[in-house]
């Protein structure tokens, strides 16, 4: 996020916090434009705008903490992967000067080395107001995610959890559960993975203690977007059992087309 | 194929049967040193290896019209994603000159467009010998699937049919299903995937027309590879509505170990 912001010459000053002070050399030559510290009060002083770009649970946990450091009209927005659980954590403490996002960018890497500055560009981003939300902080935040490169969605919290269980969750989950049950009897068969098996596993090597906090705060969406995959699961094992080949080729030929976005 | 010999400047003579007239000009253009034709005995007449590329029951098929045309010294493999089926069937016809063999490469593209003579470069070919196989057609369908790039390993029919049941016809069929559950109830989702669901869906291109064929020239193994992932998908399920964090996490790390291939 901050090589987008340097490299579009933008009118952003950047100032990063990280936890870690071994991190402070690697930052300091990645992003020489930027300042960086472990001090979280130092990073967010005279903020215009703080990004929290932490794990779930410790975005919702930010709120009390960025609320005692940042002025009045600091407006405040996030990158997690879940928003119910975020947004109303973060409202309770910062009202309408915060505004949810969700850039759907990213890889299975993580850390310095993983960066990229196009990593944003053309991505989709979803915000996710509320009625609570300050119309000023929103025109921020907007301006914001489309700077780094990405395509912005407005929607609601609970509809952005929705559809993304069914995009993002579900998949993640299905990849790790492919993984499991392609090698658990036979590990060594990964010696034979073609480009089908590496590419629909790729996000199975993602961190998942990151992952875990993902699933918990989209329980109830991704144990719903499981229970629709169990269904059409059944309904393909049947056709095999079946022999009924025509059935089958359809049933491909749906999800084919539904890949592809033709109607 | 035909591309990888002419680039590897390798003593074949590479002539090609299609079953189009109006596949010939795209041919001519793309692999002028090679010949082509409708003609299926001019194709194969005086070849010292036929290697049979078509969808596994044109294979099954294929060998009482291949031995009337082709000599007896003449090697014959094929590219067949089944094997226990296709080469048993083979064998009976053309005896142990046939050897049969998966090159483990393509992607869901088909045509002429999408040919690349580096296609096979590095990736796995499995070559499936039977105890009636003629070691001297052995010699020359491995020589043949290494000089176009691939690694060549040998098992049994057997052993490759349950193997690839798991690393490639198991994946294929969740990739499918991944697109239905995700879609089926919200098509409109579509416009938020990121690249994650992109590269776990990519396969579900493929041709059904291929696909279904495949899986039912396969289909004990692939109903067994299923089960296998539907117990892991119940666990999973249970360890979500349990709240079981730690067992989430230990249940992804897992899957990424196996992944990653570390033990």
């Amino acid at each position: 996020m901050a090589l987008a912001l340097q490299r579009e010459n933008s009118p952003w000053r950047v100032s990063l916090w990280t936890r870690r002070e071994t991190s402070l050399p690697g930052i300091a030559q990645t992003l020489p434009g930027c300042r960086a510290t472990c001090h979280l009060g130092d990073a967010v002083e005279g903020a215009d705008l703080v990004v929290v770009c932490t794990s779930p649970r410790a975005i919702e946990e930010s709120g009390p903490v960025l609320a005692k450091l940042i002025s009045s009209s600091t407006v405040v927005t996030d990158a997690g992967s879940v928003k119910e659980r975020i947004v109303a954590s973060m409202e309770r403490t910062l009202g309408g000067r915060f505004i949810g996002a969700h850039p759907m960018a990213g890889s299975e890497q993580s850390g310095l080395a993983a960066a990229r500055a196009d990593l944003f560009e053309g991505a989709p981003c979803l915000i996710t107001p509320t009625e609570n939300s300050d119309p000023s902080a929103m025109a921020t935040v907007r301006q914001f995610w489309e700077e780094v490169g990405s395509r912005v969605s407005v929607m609601s919290p609970a509809q952005h959890d929705l559809a993304i269980a069914r995009i993002s969750h579900l998949p993640h989950a299905m990849a790790s559960l492919l993984v499991r049950a392609a090698l658990r009897d036979s590990p060594e068969t990964r010696a034979l993975a073609g480009s089908g098996f590496r590419d629909a596993t790729r996000i199975a090597l993602g961190p998942e203690s990151l992952w875990r906090e993902i699933f918990a705060g989209n329980r109830e969406n991704l144990i719903a977007a499981i229970a629709t995959f169990q269904e059409e699961m059944t309904r393909f094992k049947k056709l095999l059992m079946e022999h009924d080949e025509e059935a089958i080729e359809a049933f491909l030929r749906e999800a084919r087309l539904l890949r592809e976005g033709a109607p």
